[in-house]
């Protein structure tokens, strides 16, 4: 009746619960949100200065050029610039926000029934993205017990075959928080290199790294850079997530040329928002720095609560700003809708994401939740925390 | 290297010498733009209204409901029933641009290797959007001897095969600007009946119709309307192009259901524009009224120089704001670069479209280009089509 991808698809995990969570609301309970990495912090004020601007200029709203405003092509580089990598104007192709990045990356890429490798668990809307584009994921395993370090280049060749196109690597790693090292990431790109293969890199999370780590990007192995696609975003650097302005950024000109056809089908991004990516780009640094302490904070209180939930399987991240935890022995999805349907503690309640969807089989992952941190203030996460451990500790006593 | 799909696509006939007509620009000469969809007319005020509020609403700029925001789908809806469709807002999903909206609807019905008729010259970006999702268009040709009117049903039937899922039919049409009458559409109604087929309505040009000729939608056909899937766009109702907010419509609860994994798939459409396009629905209808004399205007000054030009093969369109012209034995590539590189009259040229994409073969439509007449004035229009005639009988004399 309708394709198959189409029905192969899930729907998201992050967002199939909203309208049961609206439901609940209108009955009047307070639903805490950890499904959604959407940050609370205020988005700058040069992004509503530059709208602002924008809607003085009484004009035709006109298609931009299919590959993105100039100044914000501009504004792009002078950031990679910045953080030392060295993209120029025509290696950025403006994208509608880091999921057309990637889509457009794959659709690039990859044919029909070809693969690209990941690192279970991921992101769960790459498999949307590769559904669409009739791509299979070709899943490698990080593992709990190793807290979810890479495997080594062995390993992830392993998974290789004939139609392996690209390694699509998450850093810092949303849903599991996972910063790679220096030696991790050689090993990739020595795989890439080995089988000539693509870096997908999607580094949206690059500046959420907290304590010692030290973030390191793809892009900067330069003489691998034409085999390098990044993908970015400013929805989690500045807080502007509902802007949906991203980007792809290659050395590559051929990659380019080709991703190109891709832009020149949906003719361009929206206008107005593309001039307030370009304001953001002038925030000053202390904007980052001082969400960074917030989120650590958060983080902190997260891991601190939940270190006391009694079966509960964590590691606290080192970059993004989630957590993934193994709940004992719950499937996530009944326990996401009991929280939502039947708990409360003083009239609140949580709403989680289960994350099935971050491994090719759903089942591997059927007891796994994450916790997102952005969006709540440090006395609403240990309430929501809080929640949580009651919640386990009821449902394993009266509904398991 | 690259994925077949990506090599299989060409860059938009319509942007691809945008590069040479900025040199051609840059060494002074003027260019008159008859290649691109895009009106000059003043996007409305309440638009610029709606962005100034929410510039001073300072917020987080969040993602927004994946289906849209609620304000806006509502507008839609409104939109819809006040022109005698009775889609509710459960029916509307809010798209980045019709293109979305189209490419939407290609991944949700159709699969890699199935197919979707589509009635030649089309659309050049249909070709590329159905690449993208790995299906094939199946070609009906629309005659020029028969001014492009639609086959009958009989005629449309003989395409079908087992891979066919939909019909694809843009009226008014562009690039031939022909307004279906109740009898083609019928037939199309028939057809998809017959062989249990989507009928996927491109009707975004929707108002743009001249004279006597009346625009019918195909989604008052109530008893057929689980079956059409409409894909529009404010983009030229309201002069708002680089807004990009379009919306996929039906009462196909399950189609609707699949779709929504896409819209998920790439979380919202952009917050600050989705604000302007609701706005935009507040526009007095003298707005689009006013925009039509004025088409009306610029059609009828094209038609007059045009039908001057010796040799050259048009039809004066009843709907929409493009000619589609074939030229006397020119290949349409060479002499839309040659009039960049090589023409002027006082300094000025004009930048055409060539639409072999406009057909599964290209050269079908070697020698034939759409011009667009929405941008220009009708002083300007004169004189653009005064230098097509011109050109063509100089590029005859000197080039051939």
């Amino acid at each position: 009746m309708f394709s198959k991808r189409a029905e192969s698809m899930y729907h998201s995990p992050i967002r199939r619960y909203n309208p049961l969570s609206d439901k609940v609301r209108a009955n009047g309970k307070i639903v805490l949100p950890l499904n959604i990495g959407q940050p609370d912090i205020l988005t700058p004020g040069e992004f509503f200065d530059a709208i602002k601007d924008a809607s003085t200029d009484r004009r035709t709203i006109a298609y931009t050029v299919s590959e993105g405003l100039p100044e914000l092509r501009q504004a792009f580089s002078n950031f990679y610039k910045k953080v030392g990598l060295a993209y120029e104007v025509p290696d950025i192709l403006v994208t509608t926000g880091g999921s057309e990045a990637l889509l457009f990356t794959i659709l690039t890429l990859a044919d029909h029934g070809d693969n690209i490798i990941v690192f279970e668990p991921f992101y769960p809307n790459y498999g949307s993205l590769a559904k669409m584009a009739g791509v299979d994921l070709n899943p490698v395993m990080t593992k709990r017990e190793d807290n979810f370090r890479m495997p080594g280049a062995e390993q992830i060749a392993k998974a290789i075959n004939s139609k392996t196109k690209a390694i699509l690597v998450t850093n810092p790693n949303n849903p599991t928080g996972v910063v790679l090292t220096k030696d991790e990431m050689d090993a990739v790109v020595e795989v890439a290199k080995q089988y000539n293969l693509y870096i997908i890199a999607d580094e949206v999370y690059r500046e959420f790294v907290y304590g010692d780590v030290e973030f390191i990007s793809f892009a900067s192995y330069t003489e691998f850079s034409d085999n390098v696609i990044l993908c970015d975003s400013v929805s989690k650097r500045f807080s502007g997530c509902g802007v949906r302005i991203g980007c792809v950024a290659s050395t590559n000109k051929e990659f380019m040329s080709q991703c190109l056809k891709m832009c020149q089908s949906r003719l361009s991004s929206p206008y107005i928002e593309q001039v307030g990516a370009t304001a953001l780009f002038n925030v000053d640094d202390s904007f980052i720095q001082e969400a960074l302490v917030e989120y650590k904070s958060r983080r902190d209180v997260c891991a601190e609560v939940i270190s006391t939930i009694p079966g509960l399987d964590f590691r606290t991240p080192d970059g993004a700003f989630y957590f993934i935890v193994k709940l004992p022995g719950i499937n996530a999805d009944d326990f996401t809708v009991w929280l939502l349907e039947e708990f409360d503690v003083d009239g609140k309640t949580i709403m989680l994401c289960p994350v099935g969807e971050s491994y090719v089989n759903p089942q591997d992952g059927a007891s796994e939740v994450r916790i997102s941190y952005c969006g709540l203030s440090c006395d609403d996460l240990r309430t929501a925390m809080n929640i949580l451990k009651e919640g386990i500790a009821r449902y394993l006593e009266v509904v398991k």
